[in-house]
Protein backbone atom coordinates (compact mmCIF):
# COMPACT_ATOMS: atom_id res chain seq x y z
CA UNK A 1 0.00 0.00 0.00
CA UNK A 2 1.37 3.36 -1.33
CA UNK A 3 1.28 6.07 1.95
CA UNK A 4 -0.52 9.36 0.75
CA UNK A 5 1.80 12.61 1.33
CA UNK A 6 -0.65 15.99 2.59
CA UNK A 7 0.64 19.52 2.22
CA UNK A 8 -1.78 21.95 4.46
CA UNK A 9 -3.13 23.60 7.48
CA UNK A 10 -3.46 22.28 10.65
CA UNK A 11 -5.95 24.75 12.49
CA UNK A 12 -8.15 25.72 15.18
CA UNK A 13 -11.69 26.24 14.21
CA UNK A 14 -14.43 28.07 16.03
CA UNK A 15 -17.38 27.01 14.10
CA UNK A 16 -20.86 28.94 14.50
CA UNK A 17 -24.12 27.49 12.75
CA UNK A 18 -27.73 28.76 13.40
CA UNK A 19 -27.92 25.79 16.05
CA UNK A 20 -24.79 25.50 17.47
CA UNK A 21 -21.02 26.85 18.42
CA UNK A 22 -17.97 24.67 19.07
CA UNK A 23 -14.88 26.48 19.98
CA UNK A 24 -10.95 25.43 18.91
CA UNK A 25 -12.03 22.62 17.23
CA UNK A 26 -9.40 20.29 15.61
CA UNK A 27 -9.41 21.55 11.88
CA UNK A 28 -7.42 22.42 8.60
CA UNK A 29 -7.24 20.95 5.54
CA UNK A 30 -4.44 18.87 6.41
CA UNK A 31 -6.87 17.41 9.04
CA UNK A 32 -9.82 16.41 7.77
CA UNK A 33 -7.61 15.22 4.54
CA UNK A 34 -5.62 13.08 6.35
CA UNK A 35 -8.65 11.36 8.74
CA UNK A 36 -10.30 10.69 5.52
CA UNK A 37 -7.42 9.10 3.54
CA UNK A 38 -6.15 7.37 6.49
CA UNK A 39 -9.26 4.94 6.42
CA UNK A 40 -7.53 3.40 3.09
CA UNK A 41 -3.72 3.82 3.62
CA UNK A 42 -0.73 4.86 5.77
CA UNK A 43 -0.74 8.93 5.94
CA UNK A 44 2.04 11.79 6.19
CA UNK A 45 1.37 14.66 7.04
CA UNK A 46 3.26 18.33 6.46
CA UNK A 47 2.40 21.49 8.00
CA UNK A 48 2.79 23.52 10.99
CA UNK A 49 1.42 24.03 14.24
CA UNK A 50 2.19 26.71 17.11
CA UNK A 51 3.71 25.95 20.69
CA UNK A 52 -0.52 26.11 21.66
CA UNK A 53 -1.30 23.02 19.93
CA UNK A 54 -3.19 20.59 22.46
CA UNK A 55 -1.35 17.34 23.17
CA UNK A 56 -4.72 15.44 22.71
CA UNK A 57 -4.89 16.26 19.01
CA UNK A 58 -1.24 14.80 18.37
CA UNK A 59 -2.33 11.79 20.02
CA UNK A 60 -5.23 11.48 18.02
CA UNK A 61 -3.18 11.64 15.20
CA UNK A 62 -0.59 9.07 16.53
CA UNK A 63 -3.92 6.68 17.72
CA UNK A 64 -4.74 6.96 14.02
CA UNK A 65 -1.31 5.75 12.94
CA UNK A 66 -0.97 9.23 10.99
CA UNK A 67 2.61 10.24 10.44
CA UNK A 68 3.54 13.88 11.73
CA UNK A 69 7.07 13.87 11.39
CA UNK A 70 6.21 16.23 8.38
CA UNK A 71 4.35 18.30 11.35
CA UNK A 72 6.39 21.18 12.81
CA UNK A 73 6.02 23.50 15.67
CA UNK A 74 6.69 26.84 15.68
CA UNK A 75 7.11 29.57 18.30
CA UNK A 76 3.93 31.01 17.78
CA UNK A 77 0.17 30.48 18.09
CA UNK A 78 -1.80 27.81 15.70
CA UNK A 79 -3.49 28.71 12.92
CA UNK A 80 -7.00 29.58 13.65
CA UNK A 81 -10.05 29.95 11.86
CA UNK A 82 -13.51 31.53 13.14
CA UNK A 83 -16.52 31.31 10.81
CA UNK A 84 -20.28 31.03 11.07
CA UNK A 85 -22.53 29.37 8.55
CA UNK A 86 -25.59 30.60 7.07
CA UNK A 87 -29.43 29.43 7.84
CA UNK A 88 -29.05 26.79 4.98
CA UNK A 89 -25.59 25.99 6.70
CA UNK A 90 -24.51 26.55 2.68
CA UNK A 91 -22.71 30.16 2.27
CA UNK A 92 -20.56 31.26 5.56
CA UNK A 93 -18.03 34.20 6.37
CA UNK A 94 -14.98 33.97 8.07
CA UNK A 95 -15.33 36.08 11.83
CA UNK A 96 -11.51 36.31 12.18
CA UNK A 97 -8.41 34.37 10.77
CA UNK A 98 -4.77 34.38 12.63
CA UNK A 99 -2.53 32.67 9.67
CA UNK A 100 0.70 34.65 11.14
CA UNK A 101 2.28 31.13 11.54
CA UNK A 102 1.91 30.37 7.86
CA UNK A 103 3.55 33.22 6.95
CA UNK A 104 6.93 31.53 7.94
CA UNK A 105 5.73 28.18 6.65
CA UNK A 106 8.63 26.48 4.20
CA UNK A 107 7.06 23.45 3.79
CA UNK A 108 9.99 20.74 4.01
CA UNK A 109 9.70 17.05 3.41
CA UNK A 110 11.27 15.02 5.63
CA UNK A 111 13.44 12.53 3.84
CA UNK A 112 11.38 9.67 4.43
CA UNK A 113 9.06 11.21 2.68
CA UNK A 114 10.58 11.85 -0.59
CA UNK A 115 9.51 8.68 -1.93
CA UNK A 116 5.58 9.74 -1.58
CA UNK A 117 3.88 8.38 -4.95
CA UNK A 118 0.66 9.95 -3.67
CA UNK A 119 0.16 13.99 -2.63
CA UNK A 120 -2.13 16.49 -2.43
CA UNK A 121 -0.70 19.79 -2.48
CA UNK A 122 -2.70 21.77 -0.55
CA UNK A 123 -4.04 25.27 -0.93
CA UNK A 124 -0.87 27.38 -0.56
CA UNK A 125 0.84 29.80 -2.86
CA UNK A 126 1.62 28.21 -6.30
CA UNK A 127 5.48 29.07 -4.88
CA UNK A 128 4.70 26.81 -2.09
CA UNK A 129 3.10 24.06 -4.19
CA UNK A 130 6.24 24.07 -6.33
CA UNK A 131 8.66 23.42 -3.69
CA UNK A 132 6.92 20.72 -2.61
CA UNK A 133 6.68 19.59 -6.14
CA UNK A 134 10.13 19.22 -6.57
CA UNK A 135 11.01 17.53 -3.30
CA UNK A 136 9.18 14.55 -4.78
CA UNK A 137 11.16 12.17 -6.39
CA UNK A 138 8.49 10.30 -8.87
CA UNK A 139 5.64 11.02 -7.50
CA UNK A 140 2.85 8.64 -9.55
CA UNK A 141 -0.54 10.75 -8.85
CA UNK A 142 -0.31 14.54 -7.39
CA UNK A 143 -3.50 16.59 -6.39
CA UNK A 144 -3.43 20.12 -6.53
CA UNK A 145 -6.15 22.50 -4.71
CA UNK A 146 -6.00 25.81 -4.50
CA UNK A 147 -8.27 28.95 -4.22
CA UNK A 148 -9.85 32.59 -5.70
CA UNK A 149 -7.40 34.57 -3.80
CA UNK A 150 -4.49 32.22 -5.93
CA UNK A 151 -6.21 32.35 -9.19
CA UNK A 152 -6.40 35.92 -8.84
CA UNK A 153 -3.21 37.16 -7.72
CA UNK A 154 -0.66 34.06 -8.81
CA UNK A 155 -2.71 33.01 -12.26
CA UNK A 156 0.91 32.70 -14.13
CA UNK A 157 2.57 30.41 -11.73
CA UNK A 158 -0.68 28.67 -11.06
CA UNK A 159 -0.81 28.06 -14.84
CA UNK A 160 2.32 26.71 -15.18
CA UNK A 161 2.17 24.29 -12.14
CA UNK A 162 -1.00 22.23 -14.35
CA UNK A 163 0.82 20.34 -16.47
CA UNK A 164 3.15 19.13 -13.55
CA UNK A 165 0.73 17.58 -11.27
CA UNK A 166 -1.81 14.97 -12.09
CA UNK A 167 -5.13 16.52 -11.29
CA UNK A 168 -6.64 19.43 -9.97
CA UNK A 169 -9.48 18.99 -7.68
CA UNK A 170 -11.47 22.51 -6.87
CA UNK A 171 -15.20 23.73 -7.37
CA UNK A 172 -17.31 24.72 -10.14
CA UNK A 173 -16.50 28.75 -9.54
CA UNK A 174 -12.37 28.23 -8.87
CA UNK A 175 -12.61 26.35 -12.39
CA UNK A 176 -14.65 28.93 -14.27
CA UNK A 177 -12.39 31.69 -12.58
CA UNK A 178 -9.17 29.77 -13.56
CA UNK A 179 -10.18 29.13 -17.28
CA UNK A 180 -11.79 32.69 -17.37
CA UNK A 181 -14.76 30.99 -18.83
CA UNK A 182 -19.07 31.12 -17.94
CA UNK A 183 -19.13 27.51 -18.86
CA UNK A 184 -17.51 24.72 -17.26
CA UNK A 185 -17.51 22.28 -20.35
CA UNK A 186 -15.24 25.20 -21.97
CA UNK A 187 -13.67 25.71 -18.60
CA UNK A 188 -12.19 22.07 -18.70
CA UNK A 189 -11.11 22.14 -22.32
CA UNK A 190 -8.93 24.65 -21.64
CA UNK A 191 -7.65 23.35 -18.67
CA UNK A 192 -7.09 19.92 -20.58
CA UNK A 193 -5.46 21.67 -23.05
CA UNK A 194 -2.83 24.01 -21.03
CA UNK A 195 -1.65 20.90 -19.72
CA UNK A 196 -4.12 19.42 -17.09
CA UNK A 197 -4.58 15.51 -17.42
CA UNK A 198 -7.50 15.07 -14.70
CA UNK A 199 -10.19 18.13 -13.24
CA UNK A 200 -12.25 17.36 -10.38
CA UNK A 201 -15.27 19.70 -10.00
CA UNK A 202 -16.54 19.47 -6.10
CA UNK A 203 -20.49 20.81 -6.20
CA UNK A 204 -20.99 20.00 -2.36
CA UNK A 205 -24.49 18.78 -2.41
CA UNK A 206 -24.82 18.03 -6.04
CA UNK A 207 -22.10 16.01 -6.02
CA UNK A 208 -18.76 16.06 -8.12
CA UNK A 209 -17.31 15.33 -11.54
CA UNK A 210 -14.19 14.11 -12.82
CA UNK A 211 -13.23 15.19 -16.35
CA UNK A 212 -9.99 13.46 -18.25
CA UNK A 213 -8.95 13.52 -21.87
CA UNK A 214 -10.53 10.02 -22.37
CA UNK A 215 -13.71 10.17 -20.36
CA UNK A 216 -15.88 12.17 -17.97
CA UNK A 217 -17.82 11.03 -15.04
CA UNK A 218 -20.15 12.20 -12.97
CA UNK A 219 -21.66 11.60 -9.18
CA UNK A 220 -24.18 12.71 -7.36
CA UNK A 221 -23.84 13.42 -3.61
CA UNK A 222 -24.39 11.00 -0.77
CA UNK A 223 -27.79 11.76 0.41
CA UNK A 224 -27.28 12.57 4.26
CA UNK A 225 -29.99 14.20 6.09
CA UNK A 226 -27.63 14.95 9.12
CA UNK A 227 -25.64 18.10 7.67
CA UNK A 228 -24.46 19.33 10.93
CA UNK A 229 -21.39 21.54 9.86
CA UNK A 230 -19.84 21.04 6.38
CA UNK A 231 -16.81 22.48 7.58
CA UNK A 232 -13.55 20.04 5.87
CA UNK A 233 -16.04 18.42 3.60
CA UNK A 234 -14.21 19.68 0.64
CA UNK A 235 -10.79 18.11 2.35
CA UNK A 236 -12.55 14.99 3.47
CA UNK A 237 -13.52 14.35 0.01
CA UNK A 238 -9.46 15.24 -1.28
CA UNK A 239 -8.61 12.44 1.25
CA UNK A 240 -11.10 9.64 0.60
CA UNK A 241 -10.01 10.20 -3.48
CA UNK A 242 -6.05 10.10 -3.16
CA UNK A 243 -6.32 7.58 -0.14
CA UNK A 244 -8.62 5.16 -2.19
CA UNK A 245 -6.32 5.43 -5.48
CA UNK A 246 -2.66 5.51 -3.16
CA UNK A 247 -4.59 1.72 -1.67
CA UNK A 248 -5.93 0.54 -5.58
CA UNK A 249 -3.55 1.99 -8.16
CA UNK A 250 -4.20 4.41 -10.81
CA UNK A 251 -6.25 3.26 -13.58
CA UNK A 252 -9.61 4.30 -15.00
CA UNK A 253 -11.80 2.69 -12.86
CA UNK A 254 -10.44 2.75 -9.66
CA UNK A 255 -10.33 6.58 -10.48
CA UNK A 256 -14.25 6.81 -10.95
CA UNK A 257 -14.13 4.59 -7.97
CA UNK A 258 -12.39 6.80 -6.31
CA UNK A 259 -14.50 9.62 -6.68
CA UNK A 260 -17.33 7.64 -5.03
CA UNK A 261 -15.02 7.20 -1.87
CA UNK A 262 -14.53 10.85 -2.01
CA UNK A 263 -18.02 11.97 -2.07
CA UNK A 264 -18.73 9.17 1.11
CA UNK A 265 -15.68 10.54 2.76
CA UNK A 266 -17.37 14.27 2.35
CA UNK A 267 -20.59 13.57 3.41
CA UNK A 268 -19.50 11.59 6.67
CA UNK A 269 -17.20 15.10 7.23
CA UNK A 270 -20.57 17.26 7.35
CA UNK A 271 -22.42 15.08 9.87
CA UNK A 272 -20.54 16.35 13.11
CA UNK A 273 -18.94 19.33 14.34
CA UNK A 274 -15.33 19.21 13.68
CA UNK A 275 -13.81 16.14 12.05
CA UNK A 276 -15.01 13.60 14.48
CA UNK A 277 -17.65 11.52 12.53
CA UNK A 278 -14.96 10.69 9.58
CA UNK A 279 -12.59 10.46 12.32
CA UNK A 280 -14.64 7.62 14.19
CA UNK A 281 -16.45 5.64 11.30
CA UNK A 282 -15.12 2.31 10.37
CA UNK A 283 -14.71 0.96 6.80
CA UNK A 284 -18.24 -1.23 6.71
CA UNK A 285 -19.82 2.01 7.32
CA UNK A 286 -17.78 3.41 4.55
CA UNK A 287 -18.36 0.87 2.02
CA UNK A 288 -21.92 0.22 3.05
CA UNK A 289 -22.30 4.04 2.21
CA UNK A 290 -20.55 3.33 -1.37
CA UNK A 291 -22.64 0.69 -2.52
CA UNK A 292 -25.24 2.88 -2.03
CA UNK A 293 -23.99 5.51 -4.22
CA UNK A 294 -23.42 2.64 -6.51
CA UNK A 295 -26.87 1.79 -6.37
CA UNK A 296 -27.77 5.46 -7.04
CA UNK A 297 -26.28 5.96 -10.14
CA UNK A 298 -27.20 2.50 -11.79
CA UNK A 299 -29.39 2.61 -14.08
CA UNK B 1 -47.65 3.63 -27.96
CA UNK B 2 -49.58 6.10 -25.52
CA UNK B 3 -49.74 9.66 -26.77
CA UNK B 4 -48.84 12.42 -23.50
CA UNK B 5 -50.68 15.03 -22.76
CA UNK B 6 -50.19 18.47 -21.35
CA UNK B 7 -51.61 21.21 -20.02
CA UNK B 8 -49.59 24.40 -19.71
CA UNK B 9 -49.19 27.87 -21.52
CA UNK B 10 -48.03 28.39 -24.81
CA UNK B 11 -46.64 31.74 -25.20
CA UNK B 12 -44.31 34.38 -27.20
CA UNK B 13 -41.79 35.49 -25.49
CA UNK B 14 -39.03 38.28 -25.47
CA UNK B 15 -36.11 36.68 -24.51
CA UNK B 16 -32.42 38.44 -23.57
CA UNK B 17 -28.89 37.47 -22.92
CA UNK B 18 -26.52 39.46 -22.57
CA UNK B 19 -25.42 38.44 -26.13
CA UNK B 20 -28.66 38.96 -27.81
CA UNK B 21 -32.22 39.79 -28.04
CA UNK B 22 -34.88 37.60 -29.81
CA UNK B 23 -38.72 39.11 -29.78
CA UNK B 24 -41.82 37.32 -29.52
CA UNK B 25 -40.22 33.83 -30.17
CA UNK B 26 -42.75 30.85 -29.84
CA UNK B 27 -42.78 29.69 -26.32
CA UNK B 28 -44.63 28.39 -23.18
CA UNK B 29 -44.33 25.61 -20.91
CA UNK B 30 -46.58 23.44 -22.89
CA UNK B 31 -44.74 24.46 -26.03
CA UNK B 32 -41.42 23.12 -24.97
CA UNK B 33 -42.64 19.76 -23.29
CA UNK B 34 -44.67 18.66 -26.47
CA UNK B 35 -41.82 19.64 -28.79
CA UNK B 36 -39.78 17.59 -26.85
CA UNK B 37 -42.22 14.73 -25.94
CA UNK B 38 -43.22 14.02 -29.09
CA UNK B 39 -39.66 12.88 -30.41
CA UNK B 40 -41.12 9.67 -28.35
CA UNK B 41 -44.80 9.42 -28.65
CA UNK B 42 -47.82 11.45 -29.83
CA UNK B 43 -48.63 14.52 -28.04
CA UNK B 44 -51.84 16.70 -27.04
CA UNK B 45 -51.71 20.44 -25.94
CA UNK B 46 -54.25 21.77 -23.88
CA UNK B 47 -53.89 25.92 -23.39
CA UNK B 48 -55.02 28.63 -24.89
CA UNK B 49 -53.72 31.28 -27.23
CA UNK B 50 -54.81 34.93 -28.16
CA UNK B 51 -56.24 35.99 -31.67
CA UNK B 52 -52.75 37.19 -32.65
CA UNK B 53 -51.20 33.72 -32.20
CA UNK B 54 -48.81 33.41 -35.46
CA UNK B 55 -50.69 30.90 -37.82
CA UNK B 56 -46.39 29.60 -38.41
CA UNK B 57 -46.73 28.25 -35.26
CA UNK B 58 -49.65 26.66 -35.78
CA UNK B 59 -48.56 25.26 -38.62
CA UNK B 60 -45.24 23.99 -36.64
CA UNK B 61 -47.13 21.89 -33.85
CA UNK B 62 -49.06 20.61 -37.43
CA UNK B 63 -45.85 19.62 -39.30
CA UNK B 64 -45.13 17.69 -36.26
CA UNK B 65 -47.85 15.51 -35.64
CA UNK B 66 -48.86 18.00 -32.36
CA UNK B 67 -52.72 17.51 -31.82
CA UNK B 68 -53.79 20.99 -30.70
CA UNK B 69 -57.54 20.08 -30.49
CA UNK B 70 -57.53 21.17 -27.27
CA UNK B 71 -55.64 24.43 -27.79
CA UNK B 72 -58.14 26.78 -27.33
CA UNK B 73 -58.21 30.91 -28.72
CA UNK B 74 -59.39 33.61 -27.16
CA UNK B 75 -60.50 37.03 -27.79
CA UNK B 76 -57.24 38.24 -26.08
CA UNK B 77 -53.90 38.81 -26.79
CA UNK B 78 -51.98 35.72 -26.75
CA UNK B 79 -49.89 34.92 -23.29
CA UNK B 80 -46.33 37.23 -23.21
CA UNK B 81 -43.16 36.96 -21.09
CA UNK B 82 -40.06 39.23 -21.61
CA UNK B 83 -37.24 38.10 -19.84
CA UNK B 84 -33.70 38.88 -19.35
CA UNK B 85 -30.58 36.49 -18.19
CA UNK B 86 -27.69 37.46 -16.32
CA UNK B 87 -24.04 36.79 -17.15
CA UNK B 88 -23.92 33.76 -16.49
CA UNK B 89 -27.14 32.68 -17.80
CA UNK B 90 -28.13 31.17 -15.05
CA UNK B 91 -30.43 33.87 -12.84
CA UNK B 92 -33.27 35.92 -15.22
CA UNK B 93 -35.57 38.52 -14.15
CA UNK B 94 -38.97 39.41 -15.77
CA UNK B 95 -38.96 42.34 -17.27
CA UNK B 96 -42.92 41.89 -18.51
CA UNK B 97 -45.41 39.28 -18.21
CA UNK B 98 -48.82 39.74 -19.93
CA UNK B 99 -51.25 37.00 -18.57
CA UNK B 100 -54.63 38.29 -19.04
CA UNK B 101 -55.43 35.84 -21.12
CA UNK B 102 -54.58 32.87 -18.36
CA UNK B 103 -57.32 34.26 -16.16
CA UNK B 104 -59.87 33.21 -17.87
CA UNK B 105 -59.07 30.03 -19.08
CA UNK B 106 -60.37 26.83 -17.44
CA UNK B 107 -58.89 23.85 -19.17
CA UNK B 108 -61.71 21.66 -21.20
CA UNK B 109 -60.64 18.49 -22.14
CA UNK B 110 -61.62 17.51 -25.44
CA UNK B 111 -63.89 13.86 -25.35
CA UNK B 112 -60.60 12.48 -27.20
CA UNK B 113 -58.26 13.24 -24.68
CA UNK B 114 -59.91 11.86 -21.70
CA UNK B 115 -58.38 8.58 -21.80
CA UNK B 116 -55.05 9.90 -22.41
CA UNK B 117 -52.87 7.75 -19.85
CA UNK B 118 -49.91 10.04 -19.61
CA UNK B 119 -50.19 13.80 -18.33
CA UNK B 120 -48.05 16.74 -17.32
CA UNK B 121 -50.38 18.82 -15.20
CA UNK B 122 -48.68 22.09 -15.69
CA UNK B 123 -47.86 24.86 -13.48
CA UNK B 124 -51.46 26.62 -12.86
CA UNK B 125 -52.91 26.51 -9.40
CA UNK B 126 -53.57 23.26 -7.85
CA UNK B 127 -57.57 24.67 -8.30
CA UNK B 128 -56.74 23.90 -12.25
CA UNK B 129 -54.61 21.16 -11.86
CA UNK B 130 -57.82 18.60 -9.99
CA UNK B 131 -59.39 20.34 -12.47
CA UNK B 132 -57.82 18.64 -15.17
CA UNK B 133 -57.09 15.46 -13.26
CA UNK B 134 -60.91 15.04 -12.78
CA UNK B 135 -61.76 15.22 -16.09
CA UNK B 136 -58.45 12.18 -16.89
CA UNK B 137 -60.37 8.81 -16.98
CA UNK B 138 -57.88 6.28 -15.60
CA UNK B 139 -54.41 7.68 -16.04
CA UNK B 140 -51.11 5.53 -15.49
CA UNK B 141 -48.79 8.27 -14.69
CA UNK B 142 -49.81 12.27 -14.15
CA UNK B 143 -46.55 14.64 -13.30
CA UNK B 144 -47.23 17.58 -11.46
CA UNK B 145 -45.55 21.12 -12.11
CA UNK B 146 -46.06 23.83 -9.59
CA UNK B 147 -43.84 26.79 -8.35
CA UNK B 148 -42.86 28.92 -5.37
CA UNK B 149 -46.46 31.01 -5.91
CA UNK B 150 -48.66 28.32 -5.54
CA UNK B 151 -46.66 27.05 -2.43
CA UNK B 152 -46.85 29.93 -0.16
CA UNK B 153 -50.67 30.48 -1.68
CA UNK B 154 -52.24 27.50 -2.28
CA UNK B 155 -50.42 25.22 0.15
CA UNK B 156 -53.40 23.03 1.24
CA UNK B 157 -54.85 22.17 -1.85
CA UNK B 158 -51.03 21.81 -3.49
CA UNK B 159 -50.61 19.11 -0.85
CA UNK B 160 -53.85 17.26 -1.10
CA UNK B 161 -53.36 17.31 -5.01
CA UNK B 162 -49.31 15.20 -3.90
CA UNK B 163 -50.94 11.53 -3.09
CA UNK B 164 -53.73 11.89 -6.50
CA UNK B 165 -50.43 12.14 -8.96
CA UNK B 166 -47.37 9.66 -9.64
CA UNK B 167 -45.05 12.50 -9.88
CA UNK B 168 -43.97 15.73 -8.79
CA UNK B 169 -41.17 17.78 -10.96
CA UNK B 170 -39.60 20.52 -9.52
CA UNK B 171 -36.13 22.27 -8.99
CA UNK B 172 -35.27 22.41 -5.60
CA UNK B 173 -35.58 25.32 -3.78
CA UNK B 174 -39.69 24.34 -4.40
CA UNK B 175 -39.07 21.16 -2.85
CA UNK B 176 -37.44 22.74 0.36
CA UNK B 177 -40.46 25.19 0.38
CA UNK B 178 -42.60 23.03 -0.11
CA UNK B 179 -41.45 20.74 2.63
CA UNK B 180 -40.66 23.40 4.84
CA UNK B 181 -37.17 22.37 5.09
CA UNK B 182 -33.26 23.17 4.45
CA UNK B 183 -32.24 19.63 3.85
CA UNK B 184 -33.42 17.92 0.62
CA UNK B 185 -33.22 14.56 1.66
CA UNK B 186 -35.37 15.60 4.43
CA UNK B 187 -37.63 17.21 2.38
CA UNK B 188 -37.94 14.21 0.11
CA UNK B 189 -39.12 12.19 3.07
CA UNK B 190 -41.72 14.25 3.98
CA UNK B 191 -43.04 14.54 0.79
CA UNK B 192 -43.25 10.73 0.27
CA UNK B 193 -44.80 10.37 3.84
CA UNK B 194 -47.66 13.13 2.94
CA UNK B 195 -48.66 10.24 -0.08
CA UNK B 196 -46.38 11.83 -2.86
CA UNK B 197 -44.59 8.65 -5.25
CA UNK B 198 -41.78 9.96 -6.89
CA UNK B 199 -40.07 13.11 -6.41
CA UNK B 200 -38.45 14.64 -9.41
CA UNK B 201 -35.42 17.37 -8.41
CA UNK B 202 -34.33 19.60 -11.84
CA UNK B 203 -30.88 20.74 -10.92
CA UNK B 204 -30.40 22.72 -13.82
CA UNK B 205 -26.67 22.14 -14.55
CA UNK B 206 -26.02 20.11 -12.08
CA UNK B 207 -28.08 17.21 -13.45
CA UNK B 208 -31.41 15.69 -12.05
CA UNK B 209 -32.70 12.99 -8.84
CA UNK B 210 -35.98 10.80 -8.49
CA UNK B 211 -36.85 9.64 -5.26
CA UNK B 212 -39.31 6.71 -4.77
CA UNK B 213 -39.98 5.02 -2.03
CA UNK B 214 -38.34 2.47 -3.42
CA UNK B 215 -34.90 3.72 -5.02
CA UNK B 216 -32.90 6.87 -5.63
CA UNK B 217 -31.27 7.76 -9.25
CA UNK B 218 -29.46 10.89 -9.83
CA UNK B 219 -28.12 12.03 -12.99
CA UNK B 220 -25.60 15.05 -13.90
CA UNK B 221 -26.51 17.08 -16.81
CA UNK B 222 -25.61 16.40 -20.04
CA UNK B 223 -21.95 18.46 -20.72
CA UNK B 224 -22.64 21.13 -23.29
CA UNK B 225 -20.66 23.84 -23.74
CA UNK B 226 -23.45 25.29 -26.17
CA UNK B 227 -25.38 27.20 -24.02
CA UNK B 228 -27.22 30.23 -25.59
CA UNK B 229 -30.97 30.46 -23.77
CA UNK B 230 -32.04 28.41 -20.68
CA UNK B 231 -35.85 28.99 -21.49
CA UNK B 232 -37.68 26.01 -21.54
CA UNK B 233 -35.60 23.43 -20.33
CA UNK B 234 -37.53 22.58 -17.10
CA UNK B 235 -39.97 22.13 -19.55
CA UNK B 236 -38.38 20.15 -22.14
CA UNK B 237 -37.16 17.92 -19.22
CA UNK B 238 -40.48 16.76 -18.17
CA UNK B 239 -41.21 16.66 -21.97
CA UNK B 240 -38.18 13.91 -22.22
CA UNK B 241 -39.52 12.18 -19.12
CA UNK B 242 -43.06 11.18 -19.56
CA UNK B 243 -42.09 11.06 -23.68
CA UNK B 244 -39.93 8.44 -22.52
CA UNK B 245 -42.19 6.81 -20.06
CA UNK B 246 -45.67 6.66 -22.34
CA UNK B 247 -43.56 5.23 -25.20
CA UNK B 248 -42.03 2.60 -23.09
CA UNK B 249 -44.68 2.15 -20.07
CA UNK B 250 -44.01 2.57 -16.17
CA UNK B 251 -41.17 0.11 -14.56
CA UNK B 252 -38.50 1.25 -12.09
CA UNK B 253 -35.93 0.82 -14.98
CA UNK B 254 -37.61 2.90 -17.51
CA UNK B 255 -37.92 5.43 -14.94
CA UNK B 256 -34.36 5.61 -14.53
CA UNK B 257 -33.60 5.95 -18.29
CA UNK B 258 -36.98 8.73 -18.97
CA UNK B 259 -34.41 10.56 -16.39
CA UNK B 260 -31.78 10.49 -18.97
CA UNK B 261 -33.69 10.99 -21.75
CA UNK B 262 -35.43 14.03 -19.85
CA UNK B 263 -31.86 15.09 -18.74
CA UNK B 264 -31.01 15.10 -22.81
CA UNK B 265 -33.95 16.69 -23.72
CA UNK B 266 -33.25 19.76 -21.66
CA UNK B 267 -29.75 20.16 -22.72
CA UNK B 268 -31.07 20.65 -26.21
CA UNK B 269 -33.28 23.13 -25.07
CA UNK B 270 -30.47 25.32 -24.37
CA UNK B 271 -29.46 25.20 -27.43
CA UNK B 272 -31.22 27.76 -29.07
CA UNK B 273 -32.61 30.62 -28.84
CA UNK B 274 -36.57 29.73 -28.22
CA UNK B 275 -36.92 26.15 -28.83
CA UNK B 276 -35.53 25.73 -32.31
CA UNK B 277 -33.25 23.26 -31.15
CA UNK B 278 -35.49 20.17 -29.83
CA UNK B 279 -38.21 21.08 -32.79
CA UNK B 280 -35.27 20.24 -35.40
CA UNK B 281 -33.55 17.85 -33.32
CA UNK B 282 -33.32 13.77 -34.66
CA UNK B 283 -33.84 10.84 -32.49
CA UNK B 284 -29.99 9.54 -33.57
CA UNK B 285 -28.70 12.45 -32.05
CA UNK B 286 -31.55 12.34 -28.84
CA UNK B 287 -29.67 8.73 -28.76
CA UNK B 288 -26.25 9.43 -28.83
CA UNK B 289 -26.15 11.83 -25.99
CA UNK B 290 -28.94 9.32 -24.15
CA UNK B 291 -25.40 6.81 -24.89
CA UNK B 292 -22.99 9.45 -24.05
CA UNK B 293 -24.95 9.75 -20.78
CA UNK B 294 -24.66 6.49 -19.91
CA UNK B 295 -20.78 6.67 -20.38
CA UNK B 296 -20.88 9.45 -18.32
CA UNK B 297 -22.71 7.69 -14.81
CA UNK B 298 -21.14 4.10 -15.63
CA UNK B 299 -18.84 2.99 -13.07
Amino acid sequence: MNPVLVVGSVALDTIETPLEKCENLLGGSATYFSLAARHFTPVRVVGVVGHDFPQIHRDLFHRLRIDTEGLQTAARRTFRWHGRYDQRLSGRETLSVDLEILDLFRPELPDSYGDSKFALLGNTSPATQERVLRQLHRPTFVMLDTMDIWIRTEREPLAALLPKVHALCINQEEALMLADSINLVQAARRLLEAGLKCLIIKRAEHGATMITRDFAFSVPAFPTEQVTDPTGAGDAFAGGFLGYLAKTGVDASNLRRALLYATVMGSLAVESFGPDRIASAALPEIDRRFAEMVRIISL
